[in-house]
């Protein structure tokens, strides 16, 4: 099953250090080892996450790297021993890998994996070497996905095969935004029918939020953003109610105890920002109010807060992946996709060739796209 | 069923004013107004809340205050409407009351009750008078248990009707500390069979802790405490390793991944400190670990932490009295004692009469005893 290994000479855009844009360079990718998987890149998604990587806000990584982890695409060649996939099938490449074989994979209440960056720094392949070099430097990958390169190097447990006939300029959007938010709803937090959820943060990952509690059966789901621009999605999405914390002087947790009287059942907050995680913490209802946190916070955030909110009996809980076991789940949310069950589609608002990278990225801090999506 | 309204005059130990010893005075007792229950106290153990509301720590407490909030007595006499309970039935003040129609209350998922101290005072009965006075002054109810008076009146929903065989020197135990701490571990946490657990605190609800754990069947308890001394009894009671932090230069969250590879499934705190309770979330598993905050912090404190620990799929969780609906669970409580399923006689070291009050928060400040009970 293993294809000839030629290095292959592609387009990537390489973040050289922190704090400077993006650079599509021509990039050389070389063949997969033994257990890796080589995909070409039909499609990305821009996430928060690759723009903390490009301030260097994010834990653990090294420059230069190629970011970019929500991406589909079709395998072009495997390394030795791999059996799972083979060239020409459809792909997502996992973020989050599924080794199958560690303490957390085993346990059905994980969807952890202990190969994922944050128990070891995915920046090289798992032999400690990288598949890219871009003007003589080697280049470091990013969680082992690097989408914004067109061809990128997995290690065959971090990809899963998808339906052949999956749209990948759309599917990739399960790669990561809409699986994280989706989940974080119905695997942790476990929205309740009936329930009342509060979403802090309408981009890509809260509006999946949204989506993820209004498929539970929530019968009040308030949204949450200081742009009011966010806020015709969300009520298509599912939002019934939405919230301006600007519009209000006194604290949006008051503002949510004052419009639910003990506090909503579910709050999330995917924005990654200290001040509204304590917030969405002290916006849920004492001792069964569940908080799920779902943005991420810069690298060495420190985040305060009143215990009190906790020993009353609220559960804090963080969301990785929204729970899902990647390999196991992705390919079956691209089914649900295809059954038209799931619609991430409608987080898309920009598609762009990978030229104008920077322009999406642009588009993501002024607020302008929920999801732009990058096409080599 | 009602009796005869006289004031009774009787012993109590009065906080006058935050920071000062308590003072064993003559005080009188108001007869039950309707709904009300008189109890003469047998017995109180001394808990560290105790001590927070003496040093001026306990959120919403007013001065001068009678503490006590661990106690078992006989109902003397009951107001209007009482039909619960009737003179001369064994009984325990409930620190958490059980109205049975707030919406926590007919939720099965919760312990809370609407009418708490920590959703609205419970510093005089709910017609907002006090049924002590001392000298001509108004005394308040603390948590309307004050439990170091000989009479004290509650709320008929805050107070449960125990077997009579029940000896009260022993199943006070069982107002806070012994099910605090038991069902953080059995409720809360819900510790399975076969998991390893973390305690830090080895006062009385930290060892009900490891009882818990033990009960729930796990195969490791890892007990914690600067206090050596407090290491025979924690293995009596089921600790499997007993750690000092004191005996390491590193942190002990180290300590304890070390000990255990990824950290432990379950960690409680059971002290009321901040770096313990972020020290505990950190000694927990990423992804399942589960943290369980059972200490009081003092009013105001603030807690600050590293959100990476809770973003990579941790769960911190607050128990308030171990997650038991009291007035159902309580006499549950007694009469598994009764049958000899559970033991917190273990945890009585020191019997004192009401005399030596101070002297029982004197032992408990040193870490001389583990509970203290006084009696009238």
């Amino acid at each position: 099953m293993a294809t000839s290994g030629k290095v292959i000479r592609c387009r990537a855009a390489v973040a050289w250090a922190a704090g400077k844009p993006l650079s599509v360079e021509e990039v050389e990718v070389a063949p997969p080892k033994a257990q890796e998987v080589r995909v070409k890149i039909v499609a990305s998604g821009i996430c928060r996450t690759d723009d903390h990587v490009l301030g260097g806000y994010f834990p653990n990584i090294e420059f230069p790297v190629i970011p970019g982890h929500e991406g589909a695409g079709i395998v072009e060649s495997v390394g030795e021993g791999v059996t799972s996939v083979k060239p020409g099938d459809k792909v997502i490449p996992l973020c989050l890998p599924q080794c199958g074989e560690c303490c957390f994979c085993l346990n059905p209440d994980s969807n952890y994996c202990i190969k994922s960056h944050f128990s070891e720094s995915q920046n090289l392949m798992p032999d400690k070497t990288s598949r890219f070099t871009c003007k003589g430097k080697q280049i470091h990958h990013f969680l082992w996905t690097s989408t914004f390169a067109e061809y990128t190097v997995m290690p065959e447990y971090a990809v899963a095969k998808i339906d052949a006939a999956a749209p990948l300029d759309k599917v990739c959007l399960l790669g990561c935004g809409f699986p994280t938010g989706y989940g974080a709803a119905i695997n942790t937090a476990k929205v309740k029918p009936g329930s009342t959820c509060a979403v802090f943060g309408l981009g890509g990952v809260g509006l999946s939020v949204v989506m993820g509690c209004k498929a539970a059966g929530a019968s009040r789901i308030i949204a949450i953003d200081i742009n009011k621009d966010k806020f015709a999605k969300a009520k298509e999405l599912g939002a019934t109610n939405c919230v301006n914390p600007k519009d209000f002087t006194k604290p949006i947790h008051e503002v949510l105890m004052e419009m639910t009287g003990l506090g909503v059942d579910y709050s999330f907050e995917a924005i990654g920002h200290k001040d509204t995680l304590t917030a969405a913490l002290a916006s849920c209802k004492v001792s069964t109010g569940v908080c799920v946190m779902v943005g991420e916070l810069a690298s060495g955030s420190v985040v305060s807060f009143d215990p009190m909110l906790l020993l009353c009996g609220r559960t804090w809980r963080g969301s990785v992946l929204g729970g899902w076991k990647t390999r196991d789940s992705i390919p079956k949310l691209v089914s649900s996709y295809l059954e038209k069950k799931l619609n991430p589609d409608l987080l898309i608002t920009h598609t762009l060739p990978i030229a104008e990278v920077n322009k999406g990225f642009e588009l993501l801090r002024a607020g302008k796209s929920i999801r732009s999506v990058l096409l080599f």
